[in-house]
């Protein structure tokens, strides 16, 4: 099997080709956006499973099921809605969606299982 | 085949069942704050394709293959680190980058066939 091909984008590459020196210039400064952004990202992601973790201790303890379909909906509505206006394909909002969906139920089904102790995601509740 | 089970958890919930009704007032201030981190991130990933859509059209200019394994290895090393600083569970955090990055490399591969025109990624550019 062929591997992908790949091309390493740093000053180096820029010293050796200086006719694309301008674009590793450009594409330096894009991935350090790029870089800030998936460090706030990481940050919310934190706090959203800290938030998923008390909801699931919650629901465990009243009895509830993981999932809640109604609730996804809702959510898969107006997360394409919000999409639309911020220019972000909904493609790419919905796949957001169902990553943090599922793994927030999964997390769910482990704490209900273990009647209602966030066990190892302590950390998080 | 049996249906995931799914509870609907809501005002109309809480009123038939008062013994629940403290958890599901719980659960509705928790899904508000879900609901507002989520809203943030899909702001943030608008952005962030925005300034992976500008990468693809430099990189199908110069000629780079849409991967660049190097950087990749940077990016995973970093957000692990942010994610243990952040007390997230660091899968969660790599299958955010795999996310990311993959849906990324393929817009790449798009923008560099198309001859470095981004087409219908435009609005992100």
């Amino acid at each position: 099997m062929e591997a992908e091909k790949s091309s390493t984008i740093d000053a180096e590459e820029a010293a050796k080709h200086p006719e694309v020196a301008e674009a590793v210039k450009r594409i330096e400064a894009l991935r350090q956006t790029i870089d800030n952004i998936d460090g706030a990202v990481i940050h919310l992601l934190a706090e959203r499973f800290k938030a998923t973790a008390a909801v699931g201790v919650l629901k465990a303890g009243a009895g509830f099921a993981p999932a809640d379909y109604k609730r996804e909906d809702y959510q898969i509505a107006r997360l394409q809605r919000i999409a639309i206006d911020a220019g972000l394909d909904t493609n790419i909002a919905e796949m957001y969606r169902e990553f943090v969906v599922t793994e927030s139920k999964k997390r769910h089904k482990r704490i209900a299982d273990a009647g209602g102790d966030p066990g190892v995601l302590d950390v998080f509740a």
